[in-house]
């Protein structure tokens, strides 16, 4: 599979209608899913997040279990790959009013994995603090919608050297990085930043949080600040396609072994079932 | 002209590939143009807020006298109704990361004006205050980019009964309307809120401060707060479409009556050349 295919609304095809408020607004939400062996991995999460996007947009989408079926059915014929949903506000009156009954578009695009360097999950990553703050809006904090400008700057500010980038919101907290959320480990526990007030609370973060849990480890979703970084004896980065990659240098300033607790939930990751159902944290 | 009619990228036809970074990210920017008399009006200040949201996004984009006169062809053909630009970073590599060399897609089209009531000028509306907050994002303020969910959302708050929402920041501060700029009137001032950490600077915000300018009214561009409703005399909202609405009731809390500011501004916005070029305020 080298290309990439696309179905809307349930057609193959790719070509889009500009009136789409996805294309007018970023009024919308996305899922980007790992496909391992014919199945779309952790979809009870993806579809968790998505109906929770739904309700917070307004969004009104019902046929879940079709489009359960649908992503299976994608998940089968694809075997190996990344499939990507995005479910957008259908087109309707001009402006940002929209009626209660305004239909949902479906995009799905199917198409091969990215080709990452393994040795980022054995060796570790460098990443950078970026420049650019997330603002705080907790109307749309934790949902994986389509207004993605502030990722797509701070992705702007690097070129080489570093694997991801994590990102400060505007108090000076330490939220995510531009594609993955963050972890570290102190003592022993595990911590990854709320998000209620901006991010995206990633399937592969709530997957994480249940691994550790039925391991034992301690998890606290709180409030953390970039000097938390100083304290840490263990640092990683996750999501849905990379799964963990541990991180080796915050910029020049930090620096972390590769450390037990990582190894731990990488390794229950490996052997996790990935067609299991779980809990989507939406802080 | 009673439909819709798209180009993109200067050849006839609503054909969009889902692949687009507006589609994926909302990355890009959009204009709205009133044509009249086969003209684009405001040209000028509208292609410079373009300009500018392109240096904020890093947009590469440099044919500024190419898309000029396809908006010029655009308005002469039309004759009298409204152009909408769509300005993204075209389609790339996966994920949020773009080339310093990726080029840029224009979606263009032409539709019939919309049916406004002409009241709304005369009689004034009422406004209502809405819920949600916009957030401070000093990096995007300003500029007109395609993440709208802010204004979609707020614009969900109500049905009917009132013709716009006005919006604060996270600060209490009176920002904007959904789809429009603000202007306070006090002791015979004109007031307009900063731009500088959220909200949208208008074409028509900037018409306005030079026609007062021009009539020796004199314009403050500063925060303002809620409270501010309280001691304005005249109140007004603006954009290209709508010239001037002023604005009779904030809820049922804050009344006002049309006063001189607002008319001579309505009168010198009648008589203005629409073709002149100006200063695109970006505070």
């Amino acid at each position: 599979m080298s290309e990439v295919r696309y179905w809307i609304n349930g057609a193959p095809g790719d070509c889009l209608r500009p009136d789409e408020r996805v294309v007018q607004y970023g009024d919308g939400l996305f899922e980007t899913l790992q496909v391992s062996d014919g199945v779309a991995d952790y979809l009870d999460f993806h579809l968790q997040r998505l109906q929770a996007g739904c309700r917070r947009l307004l969004l009104s989408f019902d046929d879940w279990q079709g489009l359960q079926a649908e992503l299976q059915a994608h998940a089968h014929e694809c075997g190996r790959g990344v499939i990507k949903l995005i479910l957008g506000r259908a087109a309707g009156q001009r402006g940002y009013r929209f009626g209660s009954d305004q239909a949902a578009t479906r995009i799905i695009s199917t198409q091969a994995l990215p080709e990452l360097p393994p040795e980022n999950g054995v060796q570790g990553v460098r990443v950078r603090l970026c420049g650019l703050r997330l603002a705080a809006q907790p109307a749309l904090a934790g949902i994986k919608h389509l207004n993605r400008l502030e990722q797509v700057m701070a992705r702007a500010e690097w070129h080489q050297g570093y694997e991801e980038g994590l990102m400060l919101d505007c108090d000076g907290r330490l939220i995510e990085g531009t594609m993955s959320n963050l972890f570290l480990v102190r003592d022993g526990t595990l911590f990854t930043p709320r998000l209620d007030t901006c991010g995206v609370a990633g399937v592969m973060r709530s997957v994480l949080i249940e691994l550790a849990g039925a391991r034992a480890i301690e998890v606290r979703r709180q409030s953390l600040r970039a000097a938390d970084l100083a304290s840490a004896q263990e640092v990683f980065v996750c999501n849905s396609l990379i799964g963990i990659w541990p991180v080796i240098a915050v910029d020049e300033q930090y620096g972390y072994s590769v450390g037990t607790v990582t190894r731990t939930l990488q390794q229950a990751l490996s052997q996790d079932d990935r067609t299991r159902a779980g809990h989507w944290y939406n802080d």
